[in-house]
């Protein structure tokens, strides 16, 4: 209750106190402009000015500029909103006084006067953040009506149910947004009124049924409230205006903003607009139109109206729009009438006011307006929202119009979206046999065996199998498992479940919330329309449809041509960095080739250990008991790694890979669990207690800080050996079928110190030159490291003056500089995003002031030893953009990342070139 | 046999194979003198040319110029040994000539001819390092011996029987130390000799006998070798030399200097000096002296003599030795005329000289000297090796009697010695009952009950017990169960076992070897003498005396008054840092505050959740489900936490204290398997499997890296908030006890931004001020933080604008600097010293290069920041002297350290004061 009054009193509470010091971040109070108009063919404020004024408030601003059919208003800036975040939410002292003049000058443009009892100003209030904010509060529309003005409305429009629905509207609209009373606690009252006379439309309400309700609805206020509605105009916008200012702090947009990374700083602006009614009549309308199709791109006129109505009704939902364009009617096959018949004048003005915007904007636009008794106003214009493939589109054929320029095109299409392209898709020939649909939560199709908990997501992962996590709900512990699995499919949760939200970031697809499903994690099996399936069975998912189909689907691959390979044609023309992708199998390999890498920047040898054929001969390694037998044991996994490296070699045709020594500890080859254990050993013919034993052995307190990456090779320098033999053996052959040369770059994981990268380097360089002689071949190659513990990065210089390349592992340098395991953040970083603790997951988006500081210091050291050391990145940063443009601002030579990655980084390479300044890290 | 070889054939190699360029490390061999001569009352070195002619040429150089009587001799070089390694084992080419000269020189001065058949010269040669290398070759004397030597040397001896005993010893000596034969391979044939002719003593052989024997011995050096022994006393000299050389880089040598620091690049030089004899008669004798008593330091002249012997007689032990002088004798009841009676002339010679040698060099001096036919000859001088107790008391006592400043006294003493002093010892009133006896393996005594794994004394630790560890042998995987035992016993092994070497690491008594004690894992006990003890049984282990002892037994807390009183004082006067405590109970305070510790600065709360009697309360907050529950379990602690703090703050009395939050991850508080889980669950009055899934839920992959630290006062604000009452109530509680006002520092652990920080220090200062508010009373405080990330260190700026003070966690830092476990390190890290990877250990001494930089940085941004930030250390590096130093380097505030550390670290601080080089760390 107290908090609800204080945003009422606050105006006053403002004028009585006024701020005694102004902190640094709000402009001082003495003198400042706190309130912006436009109207009448001139504005005070511009497009430019968005920071300032919002992005509705610019837009509106710029479009009076241009002369185009504006309501008067005015535009209370962002600053005030800083202001009374900074001063315990009061206003500086001088907002009242402005706004009292904007308001009398809106009075002087419409000719009609706030509050005046016959010819009383109507206005909208509306809040408008510098980007588009849905958590906060929208807009209050008929502001300025009470038992007095509704009359004079009713007298002046001669149409007494339209003053009268106008005001019921306003009370339910002001009450739900000011006064926090929820819609329906008013809607009760209509559906009571609506029965008892029998009515079934809103339509069917005449004048003297709305103001009997209106009566109805100001008791309900009472009696929520414990106070009347307010029929002081004045009271009604400040109250609005508080309520704007307010809605900036509540949960819904404190966690919109955490999601979209849009910093609390910024603050919002509140529009005052004289209303224009789009409900007065047959004549009157109000509509939303793109200036070119936000699905497709296509260059036409895009919308859709309603007549006689406001815009929440088309907000709503209620009733069924109608086309802006004939064209558009057709082509929909709809019997409703469209714009450019009913309206003709205004539909004609549409369209002069849509390609002065586009030309103004050089950009397709998103318009609002409303037909006023056959006039037509603007009420908004802003850049479009559009999918993937129209954003392409539409860049591709604005520059081609020569309207941007081909790097402004390169400069419009945000990479991240372009993952929604970037998917396997189902055949649209192949035969889908749709067992249960949800939501289509992140793009995408998978087919895999059915799994029910992400560890056994993981293990299965591990030893080769391509599985579906079927969850109910996942949570935060569900991490690995989704990391593990191809996609995800939950029974319960929306678009912004954690699966959803979860799967997005990683790439997978998802289908969420498919509640026809019902899953027994007990015997582990799901049940779909009398059908059941277990662990094990094949589905797929299709996470642009929300389709769940049983077994497995023949895929087509993304289309990477046309728009696509048009505009990225023009970023890799604009981007410095190289883009190579992490790839581990063939199958990576041709992604990463196909989605254009230039090489492969980490080849991870372990995935290849994990082989059914091979884990056996990884086992008798890790058991032996003494070199001897461990060189037998690792001799049968030579043939197979090298003709692991001659097809990756074959496939990338003599561009540069890298491939990364044998890194995790070795207890991640052996079994876990009484049962695996005793199934492991009787295969390998040994006791199972022995290898029990030898898994206790190796077992770690903290495995991410273990026995690990060189440490490895330093202690069993017969595995690197191998490797290292596999690697040059591959690349002799490889370059014979071939014909090109292979230059491969041996990579030695987690090195801390000179001494440690030397000794193993020396094992490398020995067996090339064993190679060499044995094959009659000289071999060109590189030894280098990863940099991923603080110590390396900080010893860099030394260890350059041997490395012959480095490459960042952020994902490891993030864990150590930070002091997080990625496999137990769970529990924590959630709490941190949700308090604002940690402004990105910094295993999405590299910590540029902790971890990048390590990386710059890395790469300066590193040069100042090896002028020409190469330097790149093949942590999972190197597939999101703001870390793309990191690297290339500390002048990186090439990022790596996942191959369906690729495309996005080489646009966000791409833009980082051409200047785009990027969200900064708080 | 290749490598036996080539030391013979160096020399010659060196010869006809000239280096071409040399290594910038050894001085250009063209001009450059690789041989210093001395002598016949003077010298071309000197003895701060230690470097260059390593201790033992310095030495004799010294004393020559000194005009004491030195056989003439000369040194060649370390720089000879540096090109000796950096040019596959060859010489410099003048070395041959500047021998010959320096051999001529001899000649001249001894009158003989090296080589020659009438008078022939014969010569010792020794090694001679920088520091004393036991490892090393140490000595061949006799050289110059051959079939014709010898007989000129019973000629002008007038002694058959001494030249060709003189001859075999030779052989024997050469053999074994350049020719890789070992003595017992002579000695079978003296054996068989003696039996044969009925002797018992070597004394009764006679010339005939050592002569026939030669042959034997010349014999069996062809057998072995395939060639004869050498003859040419040329050929031998270069083997001999060569053989020094070698020495340097046997594996013994190189463990040495690993175990002490010493950098391979020192190198050794050779000592080739005439040869007196000792064993000439019984006028003649050899012998050691210390010119103070080098276990006591009391002022007297300390050593021991044998009449008509070699130096290698008194070495090997066989005969024992006289005293030196009549008061000593007499002192020692021995029967055994001492040298002041037998060879007073000598006697008084010797007494001159150490007067000499003592004003000379300002130090104790350990001397090794010949007497031949009745004149006395000095064979070594050098700074005796002395107890930390007569290291004290003879740096005291040479300050007061003005031989060197009371500073030089601070620089003369080991801080790391002073750690003999500062242990418990048992009462010598006590009754002692002994049940085995072992080696002093590490010095102390310590009483707890009986442990046989390293899990259980880990265990048993955390639930507060105080353990001794007993195993066969330990290895590093014990590295936990000996870090938790108050001491660790063995029954195999010597004093360089691994158990004596890590416990002396620790500062924890030790005794290793118990032969005489049987210990059975599997039923957990353990036979002494017919006695068995089980697991948990009370021992006492004397780690002085290598006593174990059944029970416990009184102990007397060191002495800390006197020599170390006075020089710790002085230290006092010279240091910069202040010194602090690590002390987590009242036990721990005390201790600290009569080591001399100026406050505390690092207080593990954890540690006051074990107790009995709060790890319930501690359990069923973990368990709660809610905070309202979490909150009821919280509140049982706080009257116990406040009590604590309460009487640290007493004992502290108005020294600061600094006290850390809850740090480990909250699953450390759990039990752990089935059984115990049962045992804890049906105390605690819950459901065995809500307590194991509470378990599993907290469980981490990486708990090093997981909830932890600030982390959980982030998530549960409650229980910091109960920490920071219980501090803030028991601040005013015990200032009103003691009347001293108290200002507790409160620090965070494991914070990784601002924002964490920020929000843990609001609910401190909350509860500050809500204390505030219900006691009246003003709270004087400050809020500080750990620095033991990376990130930390690198955001130290931003961290300082609202910490009050840092404490580098260098424990954590190394961790995650490094990316190493210490739970885990024990896999590689043996290795990775072993191959020189690592100089030290990096969580004994502070990695300067890598973590060193990162505790730089954050000092000097914090510093940017807050100019009057207090800086210090709570790693164990506080107690590790070349930690201090870097600490004194970088200019923090303190150090804290284990109270029994304190005075250790206050005596490094002064050393780093005053200026005193450290070690580096290659």
């Amino acid at each position: 209750m107290a908090k609800r009054k204080s945003k009422r009193i606050s105006s006053k509470t403002a004028a009585k106190k006024p701020a005694k010091k102004a902190l640094p971040k709000s402009p001082s109070s003495r003198g400042a402009k706190w309130v912006y108009a436009f109207g009448g063919g001139k504005a005070e404020g511009k497009a430019s000015m968005r920071n300032l004024l919002g992005g509705k408030g610019a837009g509106l601003a710029e479009m009076a500029s241009l002369g185009l059919p504006v309501p008067p208003g005015f535009t209370i800036t962002t600053d005030v909103c800083t202001y009374y975040y900074e001063h315990n939410k009061t206003y500086p002292k001088e907002l009242k006084a402005q706004v009292e003049k904007a308001l009398a000058n809106v009075g002087r443009i419409t000719g009609k006067t706030f509050g005046d009892k016959s010819n009383p100003l109507l206005v909208s209030v509306r809040s408008g953040a510098r980007a588009s904010m849905p958590g906060m509060m929208d807009t209050v529309l008929n502001l300025g009506l009470n038992d007095e003005t509704v009359e004079a409305l009713a007298k002046k429009s001669g149409d007494r149910r339209f003053a009268y629905d106008s005001y019921r509207r306003f009370i339910t609209m002001y009450s739900d947004v000011v006064l926090g009373i929820e819609h329906h606690r008013f809607e009760e009252l209509l559906d009571r009124h609506k029965e008892q006379e029998g009515y079934t439309l809103d339509t069917e309400l005449n004048a003297d049924d709305w103001e009997t309700l209106i009566e109805q609805y100001k008791k309900r206020v009472q009696e929520e409230r414990g106070e009347p509605f307010p029929q002081d105009p004045h009271a009604q916008l400040w109250g609005a205006i508080g309520a704007v200012f307010g809605s900036w702090m509540n949960q819904r947009a404190i966690t919109y903003r955490k999601l979209h990374n849009i910093p609390e700083s910024w603050g919002t602006a509140v529009n005052v607009q004289a209303m224009v009614f789009g409900n007065m009549g047959e004549t009157s309308a109000t509509g939303v139109a793109f200036t070119r199709n936000p699905s497709t791109g296509e260059k036409k006129l895009y919308g859709e109206f309603l007549v006689n109505a406001q815009g929440e009704d088309v907000v709503a939902g209620i009733r069924t729009p109608q086309e802006i364009s004939e064209a558009a009617r057709e082509e929909a096959g709809s019997n409703k009438p469209s714009m450019e018949k009913l309206l003709p004048k205004a539909y004609a003005e549409l369209k002069r006011i849509y390609n002065t915007l586009e030309r103004h904007y050089r950009d397709m636009q998103d318009l609002e307006f409303t037909v006023e008794q056959g006039k037509l106003w603007m009420l908004q214009t802003r850049s479009g929202k559009r999918t993937a493939k129209a954003a392409l589109r539409i860049a591709v054929e604005l520059a081609n119009e020569k309207l941007i320029s081909k790097e402004e095109a390169v400069l419009r299409v945000d990479p991240l979206a372009l993952d929604q392209l970037l998917h396997p898709t189902i055949d649209p020939k192949a035969h889908r046999r749709v067992i249960a649909t949800g939501l289509p939560a992140s793009p995408g199709a998978a087919t895999g065996a059915i799994v029910f908990s992400s560890d056994d997501a993981a293990q299965l992962k591990a030893d080769g199998h391509k599985v579906i996590l079927v969850r109910v709900e996942t949570s935060p512990e569900d991490i690995h498992g989704m990391h593990a699995a191809e996609g995800i499919l939950t029974t319960r949760g929306g678009m912004t479940s954690h699966a959803a939200v979860v799967a997005r970031g990683m790439g997978k697809p998802c289908v969420s919330g498919a509640g026809s499903l019902r899953v027994d994690y007990a015997n582990r099996t799901m049940t779909a329309g009398g059908h059941t399936l277990k662990q094990g069975d094949f589905i797929t998912v299709d996470g642009s449809t929300g389709q769940v189909l049983a077994g497995k689907v023949d895929m087509i691959q993304p289309q990477l041509s046309g728009d696509f390979a048009t505009l990225i044609a023009w970023a890799d023309k604009a981007r410095k960095l190289g883009i190579r992708a992490n790839a581990d199998t063939p199958n990576d390999a041709r992604a990463a080739v196909r989605f254009g890498a230039e090489g492969i920047g980490l080849c991870r040898t372990e995935h290849m250990f994990f082989d059914e054929g091979r884990i056996q001969a990884v086992r008798e390694m890790i058991l032996a008991d003494d070199e001897k037998s461990r060189r037998a044991a690792i001799a049968k996994l030579l043939p197979m790694q090298r003709d692991d490296f001659v097809e990756l070699f074959e496939i990338m045709r003599g561009k540069p890979v890298t491939i990364r020594l044998l890194d995790p500890p070795l207890h991640e080859f052996l079994p876990h669990g009484d049962e695996e254990i005793a199934e492991v050993a009787e295969a390998m013919g040994t006791e199972p207690r022995r290898l029990a034993e030898r898994a206790k052995e190796l077992a770690e307190f903290n495995p991410m800080l273990g026995f690990r990456g060189c440490r490895i090779a330093i202690a069993y320098p017969e595995i690197a050996e191998m490797q290292a033999r596999a690697i040059f053996e591959a690349a002799v052959e490889a370059a014979k079928r071939t014909g090109e040369s292979v230059v491969p770059e041996v990579m030695v994981p987690l090195i801390a110190s000179k001494a440690e990268f030397d000794l193993v380097k020396a094992h490398i360089d020995a067996m090339a030159e064993a190679v060499e002689k044995e094959k009659g071949a000289k071999l060109n190659y590189q030894v280098g490291t990863m940099i991923e513990l603080p110590r390396a990065a900080l010893l860099a210089g030394e260890i350059a003056e041997t490395a012959e390349f480095f490459s960042f592992g952020t994902n490891d340098l993030t864990q150590t500089t930070y002091g997080i395991s990625r496999d137990d953040a769970a529990s924590f970083l959630g709490i941190y995003t949700a308090r604002g603790i940690l402004p990105a997951d910094p295993f999405v988006s590299i910590d540029q002031h902790g971890v990048g500081e390590l990386v710059k210091i890395g790469v300066e050291r590193g040069r100042k030893t090896r002028s020409k050391l190469k330097v790149g990145i093949c942590g999972e940063h190197g597939g999101d953009p703001a870390s793309v443009a990191f690297c290339h601002q500390v002048k990186l030579d090439y990022v790596s990342c996942s191959p369906f990655r690729v495309p996005i980084a080489r646009l966000a390479a791409a833009q980082a070139a051409l200047g785009k300044e990027t969200t900064s890290q708080a």
